[in-house]
Formats: C-alpha cells, structure tokens, sequence
C-alpha cells in the first residue's frame, strides 16, 4: 500500500474532520493534512474515537501548495464530473481504478478533499495529477465528505492487503468432502443417471460458499454419519 | 442491482441515522428500516440533506423479524470478526465479494447493521443468511455506522449491473431445505449440544453460496431420503 496523506481543503464543520480522522484510524492512514481549516475542537474528537491522535498530529498549513511538498503523486476528488472529455482537467478515473494503478507504490500519494458545499476550485484541481471519483447516483452524486474519504481510503486499503479470511479447506479435503456427498447418494440409491449431474451440482455450491477445514469436517462427519447409518440399516432391515 | 434494504437495529445517535439516509441517496438505495430506534429529529434530517425523504419514509419496527419479512437475503455485518476458522458463526464474506455474489439478483436483499457500540446480539446474527464485513485496520476495524453502510452500498451499486443468474430460491424453501439439514442431524443422532451451531453454521454455507431453486431442492432431496431411510431402517433394525 503506497503511502497515503489525506489533504481536506478549507473543511467547514470539525465534526467532519474527526470523522475522517477516525476513518483513517480505520484504514491505517496516519497523516492528516488541514488546508486554512475551521477551528478543530471537542466535536472533531469526539467523532474521531480511536483517531485522536491523528487529528492530535494534525499538520495546518495556509495553502494547498504547502499540503503537497514531498509528495510523489497529487489525487483530487471531485463530485462533479465530467462524462464528455470536452473538459479534460475534470475528467476523472474511478477509485478502484485509481487504487488499482498505485497499489505497488510505496511513495507518498496525497489525496486532496475540497470543501464540503462547494469542493475544489479550478486553479486547485490543477494542481492533481489525476482526479478520482466515486461512482454514485445519477440523481445525487454527492457525498458526505468522511464517506468520500472512505471509500477512497477503503479501495486503497483492500487492494493494498490481502483479504483475511479463516484458512479454507484445500483440495484434497475438498474432494474427500464431496466423495462422502457421492457417497451419500450412493447410500440412498440415488437414481444413477442423475449422480454425476447432482455431484457437479454439489461441488460447484461449494465452489462458490468457500467452505473453511471446519465446516468441510463437519459436514463431511454428518453425510458419513448418515451413509454409515443407512448402509447398517439395511444390513439388519 | 438487488432491491435492497437498510435495516438499522437499535441505533444510538438520530446523526448516523440521518448520514446512512444521504448515503442511501447517494447510491440509490431508498428502503429503510429501523428497529427499535433513538428518536429521530433535527439533527437526523440535517446530516440526511437530500435523503430526507428517505428519512420521512423509513418504516419503524419493534423487532429485527419484522423488518426482515419479505427479504430474500439477509446480510448482518459485524466489525468483531475472527480469523480462526472455530467460530463460523462469525465468519464473515468480504463486502466486495457479497456484492458480486448477489449481482444478478433482483429480489429483496436486507443489509443489517447493528448498534453504535455493541453491534448486534448473537441472536441476531443467526438470523442472517450471511455475515459480510469491511476490510480494515487490525488495530482499530470499527467503523463508524454510515460510513460501514456506505461502503457496503457503494459495492452493491458498483457491481450493480452484471448479469442475471438462474432463478434463487425464495425465503420460505430455504427454511424449508434447512429445516431438512436439521432432520437430518436429528436422524443420526448428531449430538444435541452441537446441533444449533451446526445449523447456523450450514446456514452461513448456503447463505455463501446463493443456491437455485433447482439446487435447494436437489440437496433438500437427498436430506430428505437420507432420513426417512435412517428412521425405516432403525424401526426395522
């Protein structure tokens, strides 16, 4: 994951500041930059929870110029959009396709915010290398500015890490799994010319749910259990 | 896109009422729900801008059932997740991943969230089908309530226009299929302290996995054999 400071221009509520700040906290971002901000107090920490000490280590500066000093890589947002490329300096890339282009940077990548009513000024906008945008409704595009500010993050954070997820069965006790699902039908005298459609069927429903060792195990322990059980039955029935 | 519902158990702050409400604006989603809520007022329709409507129109319950009627799917999210694969109740999908399973849907798909503080009760979460959660920071993985839901609507709205797939089961099969899981478990025996975890854990599986309508009745099928032989073969063993 590159090396991401979060730049809000000109915020005017505090209470969006700490939302951002804890949404940071959220995403492992650390750096805050606050472009000619309103006063920052109790409702600023009071949203920004676990985030206090970003928003504590805040850095304030007068202009946009000073947020970018050091950076490798400017990204702007905006709500405002353009579909055409008739103005090509609004023309943005989605922010997936954005965390998508810089996840192998490890250099420092600002992502500037605008003001909450009326966003990024043109001369501002310019000084992005490139403008990211979020997909959203036709009829109201536009954004609470922490909800922009996570969903950037967000998209930045997921294709930086690998998903953690419990371990997933392997192979091999995936297809030791669906054997005792053959192994079932076979128990129940399943109509012969359906089994190898329904086996499909059965491995492609796991295919999809991605089952961990745990569930594998258990439910492999109840189709024994239920084949063992059948097959005796019939022995003494 | 799913039609999809925001249901909101127990919030705590009319404020994060209000942001989901413009988040659900911002990404096209227009259903609230709320269960057992803090008053909503002011504050809620100052932050809901233009989702006030949404606000205005959102239905309040007593109890999360009665906002789950007619829901096709249900989605809980939780923030506590675990990383072992033990306690599968818990185990969640990724957002992103959800997002892509139910692509082709067009019916009701219910997105829970639970309380500011403590999330939903375990109760709760077995009612849901799937448990979906947000990548984030080990350190510090608690979103803020719409930030959560905006980040799970963004990716139902982003992945919203793929193609549809073959017919999935309704609710009431479903239960019905699962109901067999759980007679089946009954005809082996399975042991009784296990059973309601097992169940749930089956649950969150086919949860994961969406089947058809074709599918769940073919495994409801197989169940079913399975134990009316066990019960002949044991009256007559």
């Amino acid at each position: 994951m590159p090396d991401v400071r979060i730049v809000l221009v000109g915020p005017k509520f505090e209470g969006n500041i700490g939302a951002v700040a804890r949404s940071m906290a959220n995403f492992d971002v650390r750096e805050l930059y606050l472009v000619d901000p309103c006063a920052v107090g109790d409702d600023a920490y009071r949203r920004a929870k676990h985030g206090s000490d970003i928003l504590e280590n805040a850095v304030t500066v007068g202009t946009l110029e000073e947020a970018l000093e050091d950076c490798f890589l400017v990204a702007g947002t905006s709500g405002i959009t353009t579909k055409g490329d008739r103005n090509y300096t609004r023309l943005p890339v989605l922010a997936g396709e954005f965390a998508q282009h810089v996840s192998g940077y490890e250099e420092k990548i600002a992502v500037v915010f605008g003001r909450e009513d009326i966003g990024l000024f043109q001369e501002e906008l310019n000084k992005c290398d490139v403008l990211i945008t979020v997909p959203a409704s036709d009829v109201y595009p536009i954004l609470n500015l922490s909800h922009a500010a996570s969903l950037v993050m967000y998209e930045l954070f997921q294709t930086g890490k690998a998903a953690r997820r419990a371990e997933p069965a392997d192979r091999a006790e995936k297809e030791y799994m669906l054997s005792f699902f053959d192994d079932l039908m076979d128990a129940i005298d399943y109509p012969e010319h359906r089994r190898s459609d329904t086996s499909v069927m059965f491995r492609r429903m796991m295919g999809r749910s991605i089952p961990t060792k745990y569930e594998y195990n258990t439910i492999m322990g109840i189709f024994g259990d239920a084949s063992k059980i059948i097959r005796n039955g019939k022995k003494w029935g």
